[in-house]
């Protein structure tokens, strides 16, 4: 299958750095906006040939629109006249039912099949040099095939094939159901970070921000995105997003409304809900990554300390899934979080650094 | 010094374990509600005696009371007759202006000043088992002294030494300016997860939870706080809790009309501010801590393959100050950052790693 990318991004980039690294391409081109990004494209591994212009798709069984999402339709325009008839159109936006309508009225005339695509993996910074040929692995990639065509089979199994190279999970959903999900997962958790950091207004206290510890750290973190990117993705799926925020307002004017009352059951049934609701989304959420046993240990601060710990598991073969120092005490050491990849894997890390002298809890 | 502890829970235990293993106290002693917690307690190292009774408080110059939110006062009249009239009180809850206030009265006849303390350090789990020595380094400690005693300067005097024993850093506030602030940056954050949460149930698709990636987890992790627990907090600090919420209802309303008005430039634009105002929390609120220099590296997913990244960093003499995956990708590898304790540290460990083959970025 030869593939062609337009737009060399972060997304772009990333699946071409795949594609080629993991095969499932016979080859990548790009289309770039600067012959710079083009050269750039090619010397990072991304792609085998680019063009600023779209003529270069001609041939490419798979055509894939990784542009920002405002431009992916203008992109898909000026791709038009250059396409394989036989290709497949798929794009890498964040919001579907737009592009997915849109795009395939343009392709209606040809009959390429669109197979809108979001692969749901992403890094809070930009740019071919940051992409990553393992940004997918295991991510939920979302399909919105076309309901009714008659080459739909064909498209999918070409976006199918992608996905499956770039290590990620096909997931089909209709374009309105994706749009209603991800702006309650995802836009409007980003309109409440926001309106978090700007409601400290009310509080312009040079404590303030000193006193903001983890949790406000965590709630607020995604209000740091991209402004420009985040205006275009709300603006692109308004409808969804403010049925949400109604939907928000209601249950915080349930959880607000508890307090004012100091109907101290209501509002802890409440949080019970809320704390248990959390729960099954973080198990759901890891989807095929089952939660990984894990075991904290605690550390000295020394040049190596982290290394010591490491080496005991790397000399017993022990694989670590994941390492977090829990709370950094510059020259005073910490806690380790080390998530293994079994339950037998913990219970041996555990043994073996009690054994070593360490201060260690499987959990 | 002789501290007296009531409560030797996770706070209270990480308090006696510092004490203990830091200096600063001669003398370290616990009142528990069984003799299994004190037995426990004092295996652990948090205490040096302990009894299920107030009288052990005899002859403590300093008394933190560390106790969940509510008991705090009603511990307080069980300790009232055996309290020297030497002693100072303090205490740990995260409200602060009624406990002060009644604490005061309380203590009024005999004369003993309270200076109420809030440590802004924590950990999901509680109990002294968790209890750890490190656990307030380099922490801010808000102290509320009253604002009028005569033995105002040696109580605060004796809290601070705590603090300082500790490792923690002392922030002198008015009770009321702390319950505002805490308000803001922790309280009101809890009530927004929780409805961001519940907020899910207008989207009951199989397929939400599988579409919650990083922003939606980060944004609610604090929901999974312990709902009896947080009722307590939330009914403690009503008032300035409700006027936070009113702040934040504000923001929200001027982020959804500018959506709702479709109107592209406001929503940037208060996007903008709420990205750089965030900035600005997270860069002040590492207090003693300055922004670490850091690295982003490479690495597959092989026994060892961390272990080799450390000890990179550890033959060359270079300290971790933090570490993390930022990717978890199970049998494919992933990125680490590294966080370093220079600038010079972060260049030095980007050209090793870099000699030795790895893909390494400072940042």
């Amino acid at each position: 299958m030869r593939v062609g990318i337009v737009g060399v991004g972060l997304i772009g980039g990333s699946l071409g750095l795949a594609l080629r690294r993991f095969g499932g391409a016979d080859a990548v081109v790009g289309v770039v906006p600067t012959p710079e990004e083009g050269q750039q494209a090619q010397k990072l591994g991304a792609v085998d040939a680019w063009s600023v212009t779209p003529e270069i798709l001609a041939g490419c069984e798979l055509v894939v629109l990784a542009t920002p999402v405002e431009v992916i339709l203008p992109a898909l325009e000026r791709a038009l006249p250059h396409l394989d008839p036989e290709a497949t159109v798929t794009d890498v936006g964040s919001i579907k039912a737009t592009i997915c309508r849109e795009a395939q009225r343009l392709l209606a005339p040809t009959g390429q099949p669109f197979v809108g695509g979001h692969p749901m993996a992403g890094s809070e910074k930009g740019g071919v040099e940051e992409a990553d040929p393992y940004l997918f692995q295991h991510a939920v990639y979302v399909l919105c095939p076309p309901a009714d065509h008659p080459r739909r089979a064909e498209g999918v199994a070409r976006v199918r094939q992608l996905v499956a190279a770039v290590g990620a999970e096909a997931v089909e959903l209709d374009p309105e159901e994706h749009d209603g999900l991800v702006a309650a997962v995802s836009h409007l958790p980003h309109l409440v970070a926001a309106a978090l950091v700007l409601s400290l207004e009310n509080r312009p206290s040079p404590w303030t921000d000193r006193l903001a510890a983890g949790g406000f750290r965590d709630t607020t973190r995604i209000a740091s995105g991209n402004p420009r990117l985040w205006r275009e993705i709300l603006l692109g799926n308004r409808a969804a997003v403010l049925e949400q925020v109604a939907s928000f307002r209601r249950a915080l004017a349930r959880l607000a409304q508890a307090l004012e009352q100091t109907d101290g059951e209501g509002l802890e049934g409440l949080l019970a809900v809320a704390a248990r609701r959390r729960a099954q989304v973080t198990a759901n959420a890891r989807g095929l990554l089952a939660p990984h046993p894990e075991v904290i240990v605690r550390v000295p601060d020394q040049v190596g300390a982290i290394h010591r710990v490491t080496g005991i598991l790397a000399d017993a073969g022990i694989n670590l899934a994941d390492i977090e120092i829990l709370r950094v005490r510059e020259g005073e050491g910490g806690s380790l979080r080390l998530a293994l990849e079994s339950e037998a894997d913990r219970d041996r890390a555990c043994r073996l650094l009690e054994a070593a002298g360490y201060w260690a809890r499987s959990r």
